[in-house]
Formats: C-alpha cells, sequence, structure tokens
C-alpha cells in the first residue's frame, strides 16, 4: 500500500563545523518521503517556489515519488539556514524564508484521498487538518510536530492529536508539551492527549515507542562520525511509515520492525548533507544494518 | 566464584529537589558490593573510621559481604555531600571530606589474593594498583574511574589501563580522556590504552560494551521516577562483575546478560536513596526486570 507525506519541501542551506553547504534538498516532506519510498510507492503533498531546481524534482522521481501533490507556487522556496555546534547535538536557526509556504494551502488530488498510511510530516498544524479533512477513512495516520508548534499553535497542535493513531516528537518536544522531564511519564501525559501510539525520539540513543502493546526500546545504528544530522527525524518517521504501509499484517504486529528500519534509515540520513547519504543508499544495505543492529541488542 | 571490590567505603549526604538524606551508606564499594552480592559471594576491601555506623556493617553482613579486607582506622569516614537539580541528571559536590580516605592503604588478606574476578572500583588510581599488585594471577580484572582521576592522575590511570581486562565510564568521561565527542571513536581510542573489554554508561540511554566480539547496545531499565541516582555506575558494574564472577562458561560468552543484569541492577539503586532500594529487592525482582528488558528490546 501507498503512504502519502505532508509537510515541507524546502531548501537547505546548512553550516557545520566543517562544511557550508547551500540550497540542498531539505524539509520534513522530502527527507520522509526518500525515507519511505526505500519500502513502496509514496505520494508527495507539498509546495515549492520557482526557484526550485529541476534537478530536486528528477529527484523525487528517481526515487518514484509521485509528484501529483506537489505544486508549483509563485514566489520563492521555503529556504531555512542553520548551523550545528562542534558535537552535531545542537543547532541553532540562522535564518527562515517562508517563501510560498507562507500561502501553501495542500490539496489532495483525487487519487491521494483514499491513502491508507498517512504520514503529517512537520508543518502547521492547520495544514495537518486540512490534509486530513481531505481524507477518506485512513487506516492509519501519524503526525510529527515541533517545538515552534507547541510554543505558537497548541491548540491547533492539541485538536490534531485527538485526530491521529501516533504521534513523534523528540525528548525536548516531549518535555515541552508535558512538562514532564522524565520520558515514560511524559508518554503517558502524550496518550492522555489522544494518540494510541506515541514514539520519542532520542537522537543517537535511539527512540521509545508506547503503545497498546506496550514498550519498545528501538536502538539508533552505531555512527562513528555524523554529517549533517538534519533531517534524521523526519527519515525515521518516512522509513516507519514506508515500511508499515509495505508490510503485510497489522500495525500492531509491525511496528517494531517499522520503528528500527526507521531508524536505520535515518542512520544514513546522517551521514551525508541533505538527503545526499540516503539517496545513495540501496534497499539492501537498509537490511544489512537492520540485521546489525540485531546483533547488537541480542543478549 | 567470589568477586573482589575495593573503592571506597563512604557516608553521603545527598540532597534531592524533594529530600535531605544524611549520613547514608555510600561510596564505589559499598554500591557494588551490594550489587554483587545477590549473584554470589564478594570480598570487600576498603577503609572506614570510628564513626562508621555499625547499623552499616551489618546491613554488609546481611548480603552475606566478606569484610575481612574492611580495615577500621582511626578518624573519620570518608564524608561526601552532594546536591542533584531538578531532573536529577546533574549533580553538584557540596563538600567532600576524605577522613581516613586520604592515608588508607588496601591490605588484602590471605584469602583474598587469589580471587579471580576484580572490581577495581572509583578510587585513587594508586590504591588501584596496589590491589593488583597484591593479587596473584586473577582471571577477569575491571576498573571504574572518575573525572578526578582523569584530571589529576592520569599517569597513574594510562598506567592501570595497561593491566586490566576491562575498564567502565562514563561518557562525559570517556569524552575528557580521549578528547573525542562521538562514543564509538571514544571506545577505539580507550581499547588502544590497554582495556580488552570498554563500557561507556550513558545513564538512563543505557550503556555500551566494545569487545573481541564487537559492540553491544545494552539498555537501561525503564524507570518513571529516580530517587537518587548516586552508586547507580557503581551498581551497574557491581552486578555486572557479580553475574560474571557467578555465571558458568567464558566472559566472552556472558558479559552480554552480564551487563543486562548490571544494568538492572543499577535500576534498583535509582530508586531509592543511597542502597535503600538495592537492599529491599529479591534476586527474583531482577530476573523479572531482565525478562522484561529482553522484550523491550525484542524485534
Amino acid at each position: 500500500m501507498s503512504v502519502l507525506i505532508v509537510g515541507t519541501t524546502a531548501l537547505d542551506s546548512i553550516k557545520t563545523p566543517t562544511r557550508e553547504n547551500p540550497r540542498l534538498l531539505g524539509g520534513s516532506a522530502s527527507h520522509a518521503a526518500v525515507a519511505a519510498s526505500f519500502f513502496g510507492p509514496v505520494q508527495l503533498v507539498g509546495g515549492v517556489g520557482e526557484d526550485f531546481p529541476p534537478k530536486y524534482l528528477a529527484l523525487y522521481r528517481k526515487h518514484g515519488i509521485d509528484l501529483a501533490g506537489l505544486q508549483l507556487l509563485p514566489g520563492k522556496t521555503f529556504h531555512w539556514s542553520g548551523e550545528y555546534e562542534i558535537n552535531m547535538n545542537h543547532r541553532r536557526t540562522l535564518a527562515t524564508e517562508l517563501g510560498v509556504i507562507e500561502t501553501f494551502q495542500p490539496k489532495l488530488p483525487a487519487a491521494y484521498t483514499t491513502a491508507p498510511f498517512v504520514l503529517l510530516g512537520n508543518i502547521a498544524p492547520a495544514l495537518q487538518h486540512s490534509v486530513l479533512d481531505q481524507l477518506r477513512r485512513p487506516k492509519f495516520v501519524v503526525a510529527d510536530s515541533m517545538d515552534l508548534w507547541i510554543n505558537i499553535a497548541l491548540a491547533d497542535l492539541r485538536r490534531l492529536l485527538k485526530r491521529v493513531d501516533g504521534f513523534v516528537l523528540n525528548d525536548s518536544e516531549a518535555q515541552l508539551l508535558t512538562g514532564e522531564d522524565n520520558v515514560f511519564v511524559a508518554l503517558k501525559k502524550i496518550h492522555k492527549l489522544g494518540p494510541a501510539y506515541v514514539i520519542i525520539k532520542q537522537g543517537s540513543h535511539g527512540s521509545i515507542l508506547s503503545g497498546p502493546k506496550g514498550h519498545f526500546l528501538c536502538p539508533a545504528y552505531p555512527l562513528p562520525a555524523v554529517a549533517d544530522p538534519t533531517g534524521a527525524g523526519d527519515s525515521f518517521v518516512g522509513g516507519l511509515m514506508g515500511y508499515l504501509a509495505a508490510a503485510k499484517g497489522s500495525v500492531a504486529a509491525n511496528i517494531r520492525r517499522a520503528m528500527v528500519y526507521g531508524s536505520v534509515t535515518a542512520s544514513f540520513c546522517c551521514q551525508g548533507f541533505g538527503v545526499a547519504a540516503t539517496t545513495k543508499a540501496k534497499r539492501a544495505d537498509i537490511e544489512k544494518r537492520v540485521k546489525e543492529l540485531a546483533k547488537l541488542t541480542q543478549f
């Protein structure tokens, strides 16, 4: 089955202690769609401006990503520039130029409205609602978000949490949302806001799932070097949803392995700037790392 | 087989955001010995002063800990007082009164000199050397340490690393020792200093083993509340060495499970002040959590 992914389709200019990379393909939907494409068909919903490089459209197509839901809008593509500190764990935003994303309204092609698996990638909660409004009985909907929306659109976000099956956020966002420092207490509080599945991402420490079948502690794939962690969280949830959509059986039965596949896909993301390393990976490379993770955690 | 444990035997006064607890049983050797005692016989090497409460000697004995190597010295017991921040991840030392530990010299009773498993718990590297000097061909020696010794006794510590089979430290200490922020690069650098087994502790994120058979990612047991993390690292390595000493088969075959047992023992330590919660745990409680951890990480 295919997975529908909405989110930002952006250009990222990323500075790290060792390199500068201007106008890379970025945005939550781009990272998630490339990650999901390893497992099955992907329908992309987003908006780009007139400056969006054709080579990035070609890159989406190379991954078999359906672009019928990608709007080409008058104006400039959303552009984010940021800088990572030496240990790659903290980033600061240098500039955010919203461009076309300021007025973007998702419009689902008719063929998208029956999508069974839906990833509401990180974008304004109002737009995530708009996508949900256009869908007919999706089977499994997961939302991602970020601190910005918790700070400026909390009411929208809380309403959204009552409409989704799963919610993914990182540990600092979980703390911001719940006021709880302990991740297991925060998980309980987030369930009370709506979602049956809650996943808290912890970067190089892996991620934690809380769902109807209890908890799962998902490892991160060990990396001796991180080139650029931008988009790792989007790759994680994109890989997770791509795997779930492609797998036979219930979500409950598959979600642990889906998280491991998401985790491994994210590990490739971290090894290059933008989507550079993710696009170079092959499905066989992903399978190899999943097997390695199984060995690394066995006792 | 029995495990010999050297380290500090101390009194800890611990402030947390919610409680104050004066003069608890503390010290690296106390926490490690109580943890190791779940699995088999423990020989304790340390020194306490005239003010050491008899109830703590009784507590050691209740755990079957052999006290022939515990010296009762003129003066006061080593006393540490510290304060934890609200999230329990950062602590600061309020006062350190060395007392008898300043002049303490470990003296091994004859029966201890043939100990097969040896834990050189956190104490001055010179004293860890002294214990090694008194031992006859131990089978497996693991050292623990702390930032203080990396800062003020680095030459002694580096000499020690050439004499031990395993070394345990936390992630910030690994960074201090190697100058490497990436934990997998730090592990490689520490192997070059001597030990065949290196374990990096990451608190609530678990721990990582690097050994002749590759890496193992060891989970931490999920805790919805932490009362006092003091001694958790000592409990971890104490449980690990206690399990290894008691298990049949080679260290290489048992060390992953030993880490999981150490991790679970440390989880009990975190749930009470000092050794309060560890001493209340039963072997069956430990087995239950080990089984839970297996389920929590399966995919």
